[in-house]
């Protein structure tokens, strides 16, 4: 890893692979694990310098910076990970994993069973948020990282760091849940719900076993569009789209998409399914549908009494995906556990997507605050 | 239409039919004309005492009370009319009709179209919230009313009570718009995109016509989970369904629906299917997409200047499909405009769905007063 003249990383995509069965929280077991990662910066000589970035629901491990063959394709949060950035790889090691159960190079669902040496499809077991921090764990292991001096990461992400402080007292000393919630709502339950539907009922689906056949485009590319509804505020829609119409200001009078905001999510739909394996999404959400801290540990108190770090909890006043009142009953029970804790709901019009889209905005200060 | 004992309404689905072209917003016509409606109580002497109500997106003519051969089916707002219920039947002409483009009677897509002796499938012409409004004209001269002493409805048929009360300012005296909107919103318009997305890529749907195959009972399942999350605030789901498992308090580590939210919504998605036709789905919902009183008429303004009725507003404040902002829009306009317009935010938890809900609670006292 080196810098470039404006400072950009150059960086590259790295697998691990663990021949270990690796046992998951439901009771199965992979026979074998790998973990795609990338890190920035160096480990130093205390081994007290190591930070773990964890990516939302779709993202990868390409965290920052750009690989040397696509100048042009920048880490998800790289305006807040590099030299001299809130997130400094001049003093931090930094690291980050794609997801247990997603797609960028991780084991999950569309990664070969070795027992039938095909795609494990439908048969890969249900995962959840404890699972995914454990194979976080054993790219840990495999570092020589004997503690992080952070865990950060947003919505998905910031639950996996939630269940790190609290799973793993003894080796994180602050953690940083972003845009997050201890366990999903009624209706959030409902809007995944309705997403793994539209994927289950397109015919190419096909139980799964897509791999080299059609994709479930159309049923992946709905439960995209509804997932964007959510991402967003009222307000950004409406600033950003109105009611305008796509190309031009007369109806068409029939039914195709013509509206902004319908061509908008169309794009965003079609251009998931390039990038995104259904199956993987089946298998995020339902490991966010039975996340809860609460349940797992007897209740949310109990949950927040076991973690020793110290905690920066962010959320957004126009979040109403994992609103801000969700933040707040983990920062009140934190609170009572005698816990430090920080909490601040930054004002943005983004929604949910703050947390990338406010990357240069007043996250920055915070964290590089926060990382002082 | 007679009283049972405990004064239940019995009532009967009647059809005019004209055969009069029937001009429509768009340009196009329609060969024929056939309005689904009902009606209770009598038209007195003076002929000045018609209310025409209005039903939402899916509903029908079926208003109130029961057809003698099913007792148990009673009409949508049955709480709010029949004899000294607040549209009272002993003292008003009430009259319901299936919308233009639905499925329970009224000309629509699944109708025969005479030219071919086939569905109009999607040749059915795009209609528009005043086609609907103008439908309604016609049974309103088959019924020899002269004017309505008050138009009312909620939701899409609050759309059409505006477009009542300002497209034909002299036929309307009273109108009472309910958990509406001047326009969809960009967060509208995204959620209806993705329904229509949802049907329209079921291949089922095959361009339309299924009427002699399968339906496509997969999108429009999916497009009414979607709209059910709308219609619930997040509050009632909550309260409602929380996190709880349908059949155990263990987790089924499988893809099956297991939170009791999903099971609900699947329900409410299958009962959908057997009941309403996916084409009135698309039409029906684009109708609301073009619905936009300040674009047709210059301004709000404008639009509202025209109406001469006297106005009663009705939003929910748990409503976040249609918020309470809209409503205030609307009122700030009639006011500008010197127009008689009383304005109210209800209290309660049921969201959108408040205008069906809350028909025994506060809107009960409050149409009671207004119709006084």
């Amino acid at each position: 890893m080196t810098h470039t003249d404006n400072t950009k990383l150059i960086t590259e995509l790295k697998i691990l692979k663990s021949e270990k069965e690796f046992s998951l929280e439901g009771g199965n077991t992979l026979p074998e694990l790998e973990v795609a990662y990338e890190t920035y910066g160096q480990l130093n000589e205390n081994k007290d310098n190591a930070v773990l970035v964890i990516h939302a629901l779709t993202m990868s491990a390409h965290a920052a910076g750009c690989y040397e063959n696509d100048p042009q394709n920048s880490g998800w949060w790289d305006d807040l990970i590099g030299p001299g950035k809130p997130l400094d790889t001049d003093r931090f090691f930094i690291v980050c994993s794609n997801n247990l159960g997603s797609c960028y190079g991780t084991s999950g669902p569309k990664s070969i069973n070795p027992t039938i040496n095909k795609p494990y499809a439908m048969d890969f077991p249900i995962i959840t948020i404890f699972d995914m921090v454990n194979a976080q764990k054993v790219l840990m292991e495999h570092l020589g990282v004997p503690f992080w001096h952070t865990v950060i990461g947003g919505s998905q992400g910031g639950m996996e760091v939630l269940e790190w402080a609290i799973a793993y007292p003894e080796l994180v000393k602050n953690a940083v849940p972003i845009a997050t919630t201890h366990r999903l709502s009624a209706q959030n339950l409902a809007f995944d719900a309705v997403a793994r539907t539209a994927i289950m009922e397109d015919n190419n689906w096909n139980e799964g076993n897509y791999y080299d056949s059609n994709l479930p485009a159309s049923g992946l590319s709905v439960a995209r569009m509804i997932a964007h509804i959510t991402y967003l505020s009222e307000q950004s829609m409406h600033e950003r789209f109105g009611r305008q119409l796509r190309h031009t200001d007369k109806y068409n009078w029939d039914f195709s998409p013509e509206f902004a905001v319908e061509t908008y999510l169309e794009y965003k739909g079609d251009s998931f399914v390039k990038r995104f394996d259904a199956n993987s999404y089946l298998y995020l959400t339902k490991a966010m549908a039975y996340f809860d801290l609460g349940e797992k540990y007897g209740s949310l108190f109990n949950a927040m009494q076991r973690t020793k770090a110290r905690f920066l909890i962010l959320s957004f006043n126009s979040d109403w995906l994992f609103p801000t009142a969700q933040s707040k009953e983990m920062v009140s029970e934190l609170r009572k556990s005698g816990k430090d804790v920080s909490f601040l709901e930054i004002d943005t019009k983004y929604g949910h997507d703050a947390f990338l889209l406010e990357a240069t905005g007043p996250m920055t200060d915070i964290l590089r605050g926060f990382f002082k």
